[in-house]
């Protein structure tokens, strides 16, 4: 069911990512960027714990705000028992509460906060994931040393970390948000996480959309998290046969990386909607260009045993409704809200 | 900080577990003993997927209630990507929330749910956790075939799952709860997770005493998830240095296996305290000989891979307080809680 939360607003946001995601086209948007993908560090899930680190700090600075002054800590990442989040983000000293929906870590950890912070059981509470692609393709698929070849259908897995404040006060609230039910379509292939992911997509939107009596059209923007190219296909596909057909996507995956970048479908990992929601999409949210969007962040729930001993990957995501506003005003009518320039 | 809920009550519980918990001091008390760990699958994660749906699968059966009635699933285990949760409670097709807290999943999930059903986001929410001995051994040490020889800090992954169902009505009730801050005390040795584990425990728990203004002796016992022979030990010598000794304290992980089971320091693995807290102390809780308890799982947070880059292991604990009574009255001072014989 829908959960219509209220009070709920982004504080702050900071993302530090990799060499690459540095080098395209996005590449004036982020607050880090570091010069080759280590992060000062002497090993790729080091470096993946360091970038993680680097974006709450960043957060807590934009802010500006102490971390004594954040209830709850959410994170996870791709790595084995998400220690990326945990050794990175232990400094702060924040509760923590570990969460794991793969790539669906953002909205998830959103969707927990809100409600959290929503129920009065914090006044805010920092989100944070993050991805490697060193880490993640050695520990999903082959190191990237090995050099091995890449289907058409891969993805890259975007080294880079986003941090969130949510709390009482900001220009974009959270209005409300919606847990995802995990799909299972059979898919098996490793290496297309875009074909495993749009059918989750597909029917947490249209649980949503059902639920609200609301349609695409209703909303500025769709944006899912990194369902790549043919994942998004797929996506707009499912929609469309099942009567809700959706023209305003984006997807954060086919927006990280140039064409020249050799991304293949587009960036994936927890890193990818992280850092180019927050840091291509928020902006425009908090000067009004953008008022009214649903944000999904879509995960592939396999690990290299699974997929080994021959099971399908299921997939979920969570479904994330933001609004510009800086006053709690309740639900407005989609178009009505005014629009300005940043000030 | 504390948080107070309300209307929130432990409405069912179901375990499932191997052979050799099957064997122990508690076999009399589990819903379900599999006569060889496998569970009817072909290999020890799907084992693992298959016990944790049992878990649910009973204890919807006992309460009784379909699927449908439940808001939310939060679970958890120590499987890579958390897969033993993800595949096992597929079929359930409730909105999913992972979680990863290693063996502290049962008191974060029911932390998570506690609050999130006193705020108003859901109604209902179930609360999944297993561990399965050969899947856990062979994916943090060595697979058990090997027969390598176990030191005396060892202790034994419990092969075991746990279902809760928490909602608005029960005999046992969640009357507040304190999420864990990670702890890093330098602890590096795989094989003594009680040493890793014991300060972290201390902490949630003298941050609660400290904040509630409370001692251990207002409570009728501490419950802790699976510190082992040692980490209790360690525990206990923890709080009392800092002011707050603690007499009435339990832990799961001994109490799982009988002293000629050859489990060393007892159970561990996020099974254990699911499987231990419900066949066997929430029953005390249900007919009032245990009227006001504090319930601490506590997790190790590494992975094969941060041991292998000579990383310490944190810890986290997270404290659920659980109070008998069918009525929702408020807080009530220690010892005055009525009690009476289960109906």
């Amino acid at each position: 069911m829908i959960v219509k939360t209220k009070g709920v607003y982004v504080m702050s946001f900071a993302s530090a990512v990799g060499t690459k995601e540095g080098e395209g086209p996005l590449k004036n948007r982020f607050d880090y960027i570091d010069k080759d993908d280590r992060f000062g560090m002497n090993t790729w899930e080091k470096a993946e714990s360091e970038s993680a680190r680097l974006a709450l700090s960043l957060a807590l600075s934009k802010a500006p705000m102490a971390p004594s002054e954040v209830d709850l800590l959410l994170a996870g990442d791709l790595e084995n028992q998400c220690v990326a989040s945990c050794y990175g983000l232990l400094s702060f000293e924040i509760p923590y509460l570990g969460i794991y929906g793969a790539c669906s870590n953002l909205t998830e950890g959103m969707a927990i906060a809100s409600m959290l912070i929503s129920g009065g059981a914090a006044r805010r509470a920092a989100v944070v994931t993050s991805s490697h692609n060193c880490a993640a393709e050695r520990q999903y698929r082959n190191p990237i040393e090995y050099g091995g070849q890449r289907p058409p259908t891969a993805q890259w897995t975007v080294t880079g970390a986003g941090g969130y404040i949510l709390g009482e006060r900001g220009k974009v609230k959270i209005v409300d948000c919606l847990v995802g039910v995990v799909q299972d379509k059979g898919q098996k292939d490793i290496s297309n996480m875009g074909a495993a992911m749009a059918p989750a997509a597909a029917d947490t939107l249209l649980r949503y959309f059902k639920e609200s009596g609301t349609s695409a059209k209703d909303y500025d923007l769709i944006i899912t998290g990194d369902l790549g190219i043919h994942g998004s296909e797929l996506f707009k596909d499912l929609c469309k046969q099942s009567g809700y057909p959706v023209g305003n996507h984006a997807d954060c995956g086919m927006l990280m990386y140039g064409e020249n970048q050799d991304a293949h479908m587009g960036g994936s990992g927890c890193g990818c909607i992280a850092t180019v929601f927050g840091a291509h999409f928020l902006p425009h949210m908090e000067c009004g260009k953008l008022t009214n969007v649903l944000l999904m962040a879509t995960g592939a729930l396999m690990s290299k045993d699974s997929i080994t001993q021959g099971q399908n990957i299921p997939a979920v995501a969570h479904l994330v409704h933001l609004m510009y506003g800086e006053n709690e005003t309740g639900s407005r009518p989609c178009g009505s809200a005014e629009r300005r320039n940043h000030e």
